[in-house]
């Protein structure tokens, strides 16, 4: 089987949560992205991350930039190439400039250094900030 | 040495740094976070780590709130127990409700699985992704 | 010195290694995968690699395909393509079928949640865990 | 708000999550694992996760042994104490023996080996690994 | 914005990076390495890098080709196939011979190996390591 | 199985491992670390590590405290407090100065940093960094 599987070779479960995508996006089902299409070898994992994925991103207290900048920092600290690439046009669309851009790496790249010095100098967490 | 210095017992450099963190903050030098008490014995360290952080959350074009929902997204997915309670903490004081963490959450689990099914289906870059 | 060695082309000691597993495999050993023509510059890294996997893979109670998925679980989690690439197609040859592997990516995905969840949340370890 | 909430301080939708998890395993709700006394303050996060944790170990064609030794695997590799813990008692209580246990970390510990080897040789994956 | 910018295309601020970079190392700006060529969209970040890795590489009690191999040594573990080849190559040129490398790569493998050990085992720290 | 066996406790394979590692250090086996109290339950994963260990830390070209340092570096980035707080300690009985470990952290942080800015964006590799 290859790595990818398009949509008009896609089994009816797998068909199903493209068509939910394209429509919820507005596009053309043949035009989904990859990862769908190599999720479709697995029809139970790809509609878990369907309805997981809609269910992160419903609309809520937190905007949809933001979502996607968490997002994206999450996948910066794994090192994931393509959710990188695909986050980063999300967020692009939804309204990153190049200097949102910048403030957000200096906060990603502040917050891996901070976290190698908690653990490289071992500091105990103080107490004050526990939660009442 | 012990892992942590009191700031009495800080060389004037190290003291230097947290007499700014200290006034920036409107808090008692003494009452320090246990990081600046570890950073203290390799004071170049510190000043470096605490110019970045400076930099890092300076008023932008993020809001303060978002940037240590960032923060905050890189210590979960890095794992580091200091920063996520330090950082929670400062979420939580910058506004951060139970709904909001609610959110963050799930989008931070979202993002933890789609970075390892890309990776585990070995997912290529889209086309679509790349700017012009 | 290029990033690969072709088997010809090995150094005596090289080719040694490469000569026991191509025998145990039933395979040319100009056949043999890219990992040992990249460690064929680091004879005593390639001699204590290819020792370590005989031993991890030798017969036991843990039936072989249960070991490939132990081995492909800690790849994917670690993000490394290579192993990704070569431990999938072991697991294939060694009867892993497209229903297992979407259970053991459910598996996978779950425990990736888990351990984040875990992390997150700080979770402290029940005592009801403990070995007596 | 404390880090965990013990049941009977739960809410009404985290109490369900609980009863039915409890009811699965036999067990008093009291009783229940700290990973959901932490949980119940996101009771979205938290339904989620559980209906997720259900269906992974749903029967199917990986016996439950196998299950819990790639979620192991995972939680070793993510070096999350918490999960390594709790699943590691759920192991032994599925049968895995000293002697399993051995294999398995042999079999863990070669992957992490491989997996920084493919990376710090920066090893092409082979032709022969890709599906047809 | 495509994702590297040529010297010549560079706003001001960035090509002053440059410059400096290219000065320290005796070469022609255009030759710059494509990691400034990336970082030219942000010149907050690349200021900040740039002169973070001159104070980490300015001379002092440990000689640069140990702070190469420390370098290597973190790039390997996180996995990021750029700072692995680039750092590959500045340890050759400063006289990492092909026997240290095989030396330099058995002590982070067993470090690999020791870390998983002690995380899979959860093994506590022992009170003699602690600094008095 | 309690977590620990002590050295009077451990099977005569388990004791074997121990006395040649006591020996090479001049230290009593009662004395010896926690993390072979808690491999001896698993005497073959015990005497692979110990072996391995063994042949990293042999005499070569690179001198004790540089292999130190390696390994340091790799368990401040796998963020594994046990080998943090062994390691450190190694070092230090090794020569590492004050001095050195600021170097050291600042080398280790900088690397950090330049892992992420490679991922975060995506820098190719540039063909002068591979070897002819």
């Amino acid at each position: 089987m290859p790595r990818l599987t398009e949509y008009k070779d896609m089994a009816p479960r797998a068909k199903a949560v493209v068509d939910g995508i394209a429509q919820a996006r507005g596009i053309d089902p043949a035009a989904i992205n990859n990862v769908w299409k190599a999720l479709a070898r697995d029809p139970a994992v790809m509609e878990q991350f369907a309805a997981e994925m809609k269910a992160a991103f419903a609309p809520g207290t937190l905007d949809p930039l933001t979502k996607e900048l968490i997002y994206l920092a999450v996948s910066i600290t794994n090192q994931c190439e393509y959710c990188i690439a695909s986050h980063g046009a999300m967020a692009r669309a939804r309204g990153m400039t190049g200097e949102m851009h910048a403030e957000f790496m200096a906060v990603v790249l502040a917050a891996q250094k901070g976290n190698k010095i908690a653990m490289g100098y071992r500091v105990p967490v103080d107490a004050a900030f526990e939660e009442k």
